[in-house]
Formats: structure tokens, C-alpha cells, sequence
């Protein structure tokens, strides 16, 4: 009988929401989109009028029907968000905060011009933008980053809102970003699939077939409901449908036409990001403007967002406690020092991949168990969901796996890049001294992947100390930061009140007879110790240096040091040579003259043995360093 | 009626299959294969029995009853094939081999040893591998790879099956590959999902919810069968369901128990990737080994696949046609040489990922489209795919996106080269120089990535002559081989019969009053070119080199002409500093005294505008070549 009564009352208030909408306005609304996403391209003589206008429908719905915001304040904790994951439809997104009166006409017609921030896909350069989208299959992870604070941490009502292109389903981080959603109960969160059938070069995979895609949905856990996505009215419905959905996210299958009246255009092949010719667009005006312009009001948001600052600078762990000697592995002092930032910021927040037990990631989840997110085997979701968490200033999002396994993630760290996006990684098992498990599991190319991200930081703590030290750094600056932690327990070699900065190496040995300099982070300055206290003996000595900051590099020191040491400089790094410490010292003393450098690496494809063996055999041990510093002539 | 009789016959064919197999000696190898594995990770210490035992029955089916193939032959072009996709349960997978009498158990058990090719995830190395498997959820792309040359190239009977964990459905790359597979109706293809509820760290997110599994992949186009994973009858004829499965690929969704045959471990959390004590072993043996022992014959292979050489190093294209000075586009240049490929080898097969009108791969697909792939907007299993193609010597697979989405697969790229795979990735659209999409559509990452890979190649064409001679090039030898196109049309500048060399440069501009030499690729190449005329009206002679092979780099060439020019080298790159051409360059001269280094490179995250306006903006335009010259003292 409950039962009876709610499914009346859910009717009611469905009938109420579309009477209460102003069908004929918005579907102006949605031709006026479509006629300055139109023009907007035709002017700039590129971008994506034809993705652009299949979304007019659901635009116009879901600004000035459906979210609740404020056009003065778009970034406002409370409002709800879009994240337009079919990015190069920018043109329609551009045209709706026109329609809403943030940007002016002139404003949107500047697209895609150098001196513009109206640019071919979107980048948080603009006030409503949260990430840089334009990577197809991305946008769905960050939205239930978003979503998975606004319902988990902030406890507020604000919803989260995805739109994706039918073509960028194809991508496997949709599927994982789906799952995650699902597992999460996320139902703050709705999914819009943009389903016009035509990809870049051909019909996607599925063409209009949208019981398929409401059926893959559905089986990832989502309230899938098929909709006509040029019928405003359903939208309406559809949308009322997500809002009373609780317990699971909500995915709006949109049947759509692409290139959505544009005579010629519309569901045609051959399209893709094509501008129709200026001279059309006064006949495209005549066809789509309605004589009747309805007003168009914006929902004012709920202010229930708490307020707060992350106080990035002033995040201060207690201080380490180790003993000099003391064997721990970088990766299980990463595990102490998150739970120590844990109890410093309640804002900080642990995501790992089912790899918890071995980054030690599960230390923050035993003490504050609801601030980590289990991602499960899916590291691009795991990254673009800690790219959505860190993405408002609402957290400080510390994602961990294996380094070789944030490999799976370079495109979304290309783009959190391009974000600007505030997101930690700290990856474990670093190279071949992790031994037995063999070549899958060492990261050798981490250190270049994570250098090559634009302003990035990459950070390779050698002991425990440094370790916490590291991501206490990392926790106080904004941006994109790499910690590259060990497998084997290694001596704490630093004092627990040793002081480390972002760009500053150490120089752990040194004397006035120094004439070659040895560097090394991690398991290879131990090496370098080792080969300096071997080389000692037969009269030759060495200053060590512990670089810690690959990137940005310490020049000043590795100059200062290397001139010092008569201009011999050997580096060592448990690393590929493309793109790791080798390289980068070499850059940094590429215009010094008379200072040269050897370096040594991995040299070839790893394979399963004992850490000690395969440094020696892959060429990287202490009695290595030592050959390389007495031939070094 | 037909249907009648159809059904008739099926369930007969069923009912024999059954009965002609030994269930109990099927059972009894499972548990042979169960006590092998679970003595060669005691003995090492370390490894995965739980994840191997779950597994004992799937294994003890597909080696002793349904796969065909020779033990003396194990990489015959006619057999079987069977991927391990979830890499760490390779003990049963050593056992198997071990029972069909390929390794002796003395071998088995140097598991994980330095010396031997028994690794801790499955390498090529050994005889009976074709790739290697230890990241999960790539074992999908690579076997639908196999799977669609069998079907469509080879036309012969083999079959492949893929042993996938359950954790790994996680990853995208599992959809990306599972949709491809329906779309391509690889029905020659079965999927195995080993369902032990448990992942790394605790359980994963759909536990024994085995309804679910088979929901998602009917939703992604498959025959979905649940089986009891454990019940060698059950198990016996879901395979031979799929084998009369036809027009879509079958999965089989397994219930199984994680360490199932191990008291204390079966079915419980905390046993991941942890060996069982050495003196539990005679417990284990005399629980799980029965008196009797049955026969296991092994499945003879039809000797259907045409048997060819690829003939590498004899590929040869019709020479380039081009005028100097014509304006072409190196992607359309690239376009052009894949076609001719085409045409000189019936072996080569070009992959896309919905880009291959921007790529010009489509060039080959209008010549010979059943040599084509299209692998829509889904990266990871585009290379995946390209990796089954090309990992048996059948093919020479050319796979073609924008070069910026080739840091989706940098997981895949990865393990390629622990798998000594034979792939070639052609980059589109590389750097600021394609303009108005902006920055997301930018590759400025690829050299990096691409340089990382182990063993890879790295081209970087500049015109349309050297970038035919590069596919080339690129089609005659064994290996992963990176080609870097660009968007912009610019002028031929190599006579159509140049001679172009991997790990050579070209100097194309010389006077014995050179004072610097000039290092570009690609569109730099012509603004290093522009900038030696401009430094030349005022008395100062650049000496130019198209670095043309990024990888291997030609090092003799650079210390050469450095020497031969005083020692001053400018480097100019539309790419990021880190891991590109400035760091290989400093690195490859990094041991000369006297040479000094300057790198010119894109100095910022760079946005929409013209590809000049661009060029100039962010540092690397002729302009600033000519700044950094005169500022070189």
C-alpha cells in the first residue's frame, strides 16, 4: 500500500515538473544554442557544429531547466556541475552560458583565436570549467570523483551531471568509471549519452542501437532509460526520473540526430568536425528562430556546501620517528606518512586499486576509513576519479598503486595537466629491486612518464624520512605530484628533523678530495654509498649526492658539486635511460662545459631474480658504479 | 523442423563430447596441476598458488581435453592458442606443460630463479608464450588480435582462448576488447572469467555475483555461460558450446574458489600472492591425489594455416613521387606509404581507432579493406589488438591514432616490449603545430613515451620523402617502431631517392663556416632552416641536422659536426622538454667536454590559435632559434 502511495506521488511530482516547464522556451533555447554553436564555428572555419547541435535538446534542458546554479559564481561550491565529456561539443556549451548571460556574443565568436580563452575543447582557463575535457572517455571518472564527494564528504545536494558521445562508450574508462559509480551508489550522478550514431570517420559500433547501450548500463549497475534527446519534454521526464533514482546512478540513453537541424548536415556521414559556410547560417537563423521567446529561468542552487579552505602550505604531519639504521621500506613509510596527513587535514583522501597491501595506502583506511576510496583494478578510473576529487578544493586526493601501473593512466595525466587538476600520485615497487614477481611489475619508465607531465613534480624519496617528508610536500603544494616509492626495506639514512624541499638535492657524502660525483635516489644511492666506501679504498673518493627532487632539478647543487669534483659526474638510477635521472642531470649540465656525465641504468628487459642479483646483472650495483668511475677518464 | 534436427544433433554432439572424455583422470590432473603449482611457489617463496589453484579444473579441461595442439611445436602456426591474461596464476599454467611433459618438474620448479625463463609472470622467453601477461586486463586485446587473424587473415581453424581473473574486468581494456570481439564475430574466440570472488586486497566489487559477469558481457555481444568452474563435466561442455557458437564469441563465466583445494586458504581473504609453508606440502599431496591416473591424450591440431615468411627486410615500396618544394603533410605522406606497404606485402594490416580519415590509414582501407581494422575510439585495445596481430609472425600490424592518444596504451606499449613484440605505432598530429583543437589534441608527450618503451624505435620524419622511407623502414624490422607525423602541409625537402637510415641523421645544411649546429624534426626542421637564413644576414653560419631517428640516436653525426662547429649545439623540438629530443641530444653528448647543449622546446601548457601564431608563442618559432643563437656565447 506504501508502495502504492509512493508510486503515486513519484507520478505527481513528474506531472507537476514538466506542467511547471516552459516546453516551447526551451526548445527556442535549444535552436538558439544550436544556431551560435553554428556560427561560432563557422567564424573560427573549424570546430563541431554537427556534435554540437545533436546536444541542443538536452543543453537547453539541463541549464535552464534541470541544474541548479549561479551564473555570477559558476564554480560556487554549491552548484551543481556539467562536465562535458564530449568535449569538441564545446560550441553548445559555449552558446548555453551565453544564453545564460556570462559570455557576450563577441565573447563566444572569439573561438578557437589565440588571444581567446573559447577554445576548441574546454579548459578551466574559463570559470565554468572544472577539468580540461578533449581526451574522449575521460569525463565520466571525474564526474564520480565530484559525485563521490558531494555525496560522501560534503553531504550536500548539489548533482554532478556527465555528457559523453556515444563514440567515446568505446573507451574501456567509461566501463570502469560506470562500475565505480554502480559501487558507489552515486545517485547524485547522471550519465547523458549523446547517441547521434556517427563517429570521426564511420558509424560508431552500436549506430543507433540504444536498447544495446541501455542494456551495457544496466548491467554496470546504472537506472538506464532511453530517451528521445531531441523531445524536451522526455528529457524533463527523464531527468525528474534521476532525481527520485536512489541508491544507483541514473544514464540517460539519448537518441539523437548528429548535426541536428542543420539542412544537409543532419545525420549524414562525413561531418565530423566540419564548419558549415558562413553564408548558410542566415538561412539555418530563418529556419530555427521561433517567433516566441520564452523566459528562461536558472534554478537557484541549495546552499547546504560546507565552507572551508584546504589551508595547502599549512599541513603539517608530526615529525618522523625513526632510528638511523632502521630498515623500512619507502613504500610502508608512504602508508605512515598518509595517516599522519590524515590526522593533520580532514580533507585529505587515499584511493588505491586493490594494491592497498602493498603501497600501504590501507594504513589511512584503518584509521579514517571514510576518506579512502577503493578503486579496484582500474587505474585510469583511479586517477580521473582522484582528478574529479582534488578538482573543487575539496579535497586533497593521494592516489596509490605499482608505479609501472600508473602507466595505464598517462592520458589522464596528460590531461589532469591541462586541468591544472590537484591530484598526488605515489606509486610503489619502483624498478627491478622489487626481484621475483619480474618485468610486469617494474616500473622503469615511471620516472619519465611522470617528468614528462607538464608542471609536474616528481619526487624520489631514498629512506623513510625523506619518505613522510615527500608526501607531506606533496600534500601542501597545488598540482600534479609524483612520489616514486621502493619495494625493499633499506636503512633510514636521514635524521628525523632533516628538512626537504621541492627542488633541493642532498649531498649525503663529501670531502675536499672528492674528484667524481655519484648520484643517486632510492635503492641506487645505497649503491652509490656502497661504491664510494669501496672506492675509498683504493684512494679514490667520491661525494654522494641523494637527488630526491628529479623534477624540478636541483642544477645549482649537481653544478656546484660536479665543478667542485674536477667535472665528473656519474648518475645511477634504477630507471630505463629514456627519459629518467640520467637524462635529466644531462640536461641540467648540457651547457656547463668542462662538466661531463656517465650514466647507468637498466639496460635491457628485466626478468624475475633476486633484487640484489638483477641489480648486479642488469648492471646497476655498487661493483657497477665502481667499474664506471675508474674508467671515467 | 531444420531448427529441430539442428537442436537434436547439437545435444548428441554434446552428450558424446562428455562421454568420450576421462572426467576422473580430468579431475585427477586438475589436482596434479593444483599440487605442482602450489610445491613451485613454496619452493620460490613467493608467487601465487590461491590465484593458480582457483584455476586447476578451467586448466586441466582446456590443456588435456578441449585445446588442440602439438607439445613438440608449442608456437605452430596451426595450434591453439591460450593466453594467460591473469599473468600471476602462471604456476598452473608451468604445471600444465609440466603434465603435457614440455617441462620437467626440475624446471618447474626454478620458479622465479634468475637463471631461469620460469618467471613470476609469463614471458615470452619460454617456447610456449606468445605474450607477456602480469598487468591486468590486457590479455583480452591481444588474443581478440590473434583471434581476428585466424579468422579473417589466416581462415584456418585454430582456436583461442583467454584466461582472464575477475579482478581484471575492471579494467576498460576487458570492454574495449569485449566489444570488439562481438563487433568482429570472433566466434573462434572463447573468454574465460576465473570468478574467485577475491582480488589483491580484499574482495572485488561484484564477489561470487557471477549473474552480473554474465549480464555484462551478453550486454557487450557475447554468448555469456555460467559454469561451475570446479566441475570438470560442467566445464567440459560450456567449451563445447562455444564451439558451436557461431557469429558472436562465447564467454564462460566461472565459479570458482580462490586456493580451492588448499584447507586454510580455500575461499579466504589475506592469501593473495602468499606461497603455502613448504612442509604443508605432503598434507596437500596426499589429500589431492587419487589412485587412479587416467590417460590424458592430447588433441591433435588441424593443419589448416597457411604456412609464409614475412620476409622481413625484402619489403619494398614503389619509390616517393614528390616534387621538392610540394606541399604535403607527413600523415598524408604516411597514408600514401601504407597503402604502398599494401601493395608490396599481402601481410601488412593497417589498425585505427576512428581517426583514419585524419591518419590517412584510411588510404590502405580504400585498396585492401580486408586488411583493415577499425578498432573505434578505444586505444588501449587498438595496440592490444595490434599486439595479437603481429605476435605470431602472421602480420605486420601499422596501428594509427593521434599520437597524443597513444599514452592511452603506454600500459600495453609497455608490456610489448616485455613481450619483444612486432607493432608499429604511427602518431598523427604531433605538438602545437596542429593549431585550433588545442592543447588536448596536442601530442607533446610521445617522443617521451615512445623512447621509453624498451628496445623501441622512434622515427620523426620531417617531409613527405623521408616519412614513406620511414614506414619502410618500419615494416622491415622486428620490433616496436614509433612514427611521428604532423598535421600541417610543408614542403618536400628530400629528393624522391634520398637514402634514409634508423640511428641515422641527415645534415641538410652545411658551410665550413658553420659556428652552431641547429638540431630539429618535423616542423622545427623548418623553423631551424628559416632561422639559419635569418642568422645568415648577419654573418653567422648554422649548420642544420634533421635528427630524423630519434631512437636509436645518431651520436656520431651530432659529436661530429658539434665538434666541427665549436662546440654549440641548439636543439628545437615541438614537444616537451622532458624526454625529448633536448634531453636525448644532451644525453648523447653528454660525455664530450667541450660540446654545450641549448634546448628550445614548447616552455608551457599551450592552448587554441594558429599553428604560426602558436609556434611563436610558445617558444619554438624561427624567431627564437635565432634569439638563442645570438644569446649562445
Amino acid at each position: 500500500m506504501l508502495k502504492f502511495y509512493r508510486s503515486l506521488l513519484i507520478s505527481e511530482f513528474l506531472r507537476r515538473s514538466t506542467m511547471t516547464a516552459d516546453i516551447t522556451a526551451l526548445r527556442d533555447a535549444a535552436n538558439r544554442l544550436r544556431i551560435s554553436a553554428i556560427e561560432m564555428t563557422a567564424v573560427a572555419k573549424s570546430g563541431h557544429p554537427s556534435s554540437s547541435t545533436s546536444a541542443a535538446e538536452i543543453i537547453s534542458v539541463l541549464f535552464f531547466h534541470e541544474m541548479k546554479y549561479e551564473v555570477s559564481a559558476p564554480k560556487a561550491a554549491y552548484s551543481d556541475r556539467f562536465i562535458l565529456s564530449k568535449g569538441h561539443a564545446c560550441p553548445i556549451l559555449y552558446a548555453a552560458w551565453e544564453e545564460a548571460g556570462l559570455l557576450s556574443h563577441e565573447q563566444v565568436l572569439s573561438l578557437r583565436k589565440i588571444d581567446s580563452d573559447i577554445e576548441g575543447h574546454p579548459t578551466p582557463r574559463l570559470n565554468f570549467i572544472d577539468v580540461a575535457t578533449g581526451s574522449l572517455g575521460q569525463g565520466l571518472s571525474v564526474a564520480a570523483g565530484m559525485a563521490w564527494v558531494g555525496k560522501y564528504k560534503d553531504k550536500a545536494s548539489y548533482r554532478v551531471y556527465a555528457l559523453l558521445g556515444d563514440g567515446e562508450t568505446a573507451e574501456g574508462s567509461i566501463w570502469e568509471a560506470a562500475s565505480f559509480a554502480s559501487t558507489y551508489k552515486l545517485d547524485n550522478l547522471v550519465t547523458i549519452v549523446d547517441v547521434n550514431r556517427l563517429g570521426q570517420s564511420q558509424e560508431t559500433q552500436l549506430g543507433h542501437n540504444v536498447e544495446t547501450y541501455a542494456a551495457r548500463f544496466k548491467a554496470f549497475g546504472h537506472n538506464a532509460i532511453i530517451v528521445d534527446g531531441h523531445d524536451v519534454e522526455a528529457i524533463i521526464k527523464a531527468f525528474d526520473t534521476a532525481k527520485i533514482t536512489k541508491g544507483v546512478p541514473t544514464t540517460l540513453i539519448m537518441k539523437t540526430f548528429k548535426g541536428a537541424g542543420i539542412d544537409g548536415v543532419e545525420n549524414l556521414d562525413n561531418w565530423h568536425g566540419k564548419p558549415v559556410p558562413l553564408e548558410k547560417i542566415d538561412g539555418i537563423k530563418k529556419k530555427l528562430t521561433s517567433l516566441q521567446k520564452g523566459v528562461l529561468p536558472i534554478a537557484a542552487p541549495i546552499k547546504d556546501t560546507p565552507e572551508f579552505d584546504l589551508d595547502l602550505g599549512n599541513i603539517k604531519i608530526s615529525p618522523p620517528s625513526y632510528k638511523l639504521g632502521d630498515k623500512v621500506a619507502t613504500r610502508a613509510a608512504y602508508g605512515t606518512a598518509l595517516a599522519k596527513l590524515g590526522d593533520a587535514s580532514p580533507h585529505v583522501i587515499g584511493l588505491d586499486g586493490d594494491t592497498k597491501n602493498s603501497t600501504f595506502s590501507d594504513k589511512l583506511l584503518a584509521k579514517y576509513p571514510e576518506r579512502f576510496i577503493e578503486c579496484f583494478i582500474a587505474e585510469q578510473n583511479l586517477v580521473g576519479v582522484g582528478i574529479g576529487v582534488g578538482c573543487r578544493g575539496r579535497a586533497i586526493p593521494f592516489c596509490s598503486t605499482f608505479a609501472a601501473f600508473f602507466t595505464r593512466a598517462a592520458d589522464q595525466l596528460r590531461m589532469a595537466a591541462i586541468s591544472f587538476a590537484n591530484v598526488k600520485c605515489v606509486g610503489s615497487h619502483a624498478g627491478i629491486s622489487i626481484g621475483e614477481d619480474g618485468p610486469s611489475q617494474m616500473a622503469l619508465e615511471d620516472l619519465s612518464l611522470f617528468r614528462s607531465v607538464a608542471n609536474s613534480i616528481v619526487l624520489y624519496p631514498t629512506d623513510a624520512v625523506s619518505t613522510e617528508r615527500a608526501a607531506e610536500l606533496a600534500a601542501n603544494i597545488h598540482g600534479i605530484v609524483f612520489i616514486r616509492t621502493g619495494r625493499p626495506a633499506l636503512p633510514v639514512i636521514y635524521k628525523n628533523d632533516e628538512i626537504f624541499s621541492i627542488g633541493k638535492a642532498k649531498v649525503v657524502r663529501k670531502s675536499n678530495k672528492d674528484c667524481v660525483v655519484l648520484v643517486g635516489a632510492g635503492v641506487t644511492l645505497y649503491e652509490c654509498l656502497k661504491a664510494a666506501d669501496e672506492l675509498e679504498t683504493s684512494g679514490v673518493h667520491a661525494c654522494v649526492v641523494d637527488l630526491f627532487s628529479i623534477k624540478p632539478i636541483d642544477q645549482h647543487t649537481l653544478i656546484a658539486e660536479a665543478t667542485r669534483c674536477g667535472g665528473k659526474v656519474v648518475t645511477v638510477e634504477d630507471h630505463y635511460q629514456s627519459g629518467g635521472i640520467g637524462e635529466a642531470v644531462s640536461s641540467a649540465l648540457s651547457d656547463s662545459p668542462n662538466i661531463r656525465v656517465r650514466s647507468i641504468f637498466v639496460k635491457d628487459i628485466p626478468r624475475s631474480g633476486s633484487p640484489d642479483g638483477l641489480l648486479d646483472l642488469f648492471g646497476i650495483s655498487a661493483t657497477h658504479i665502481v667499474k664506471a668511475v675508474q674508467n671515467f677518464n
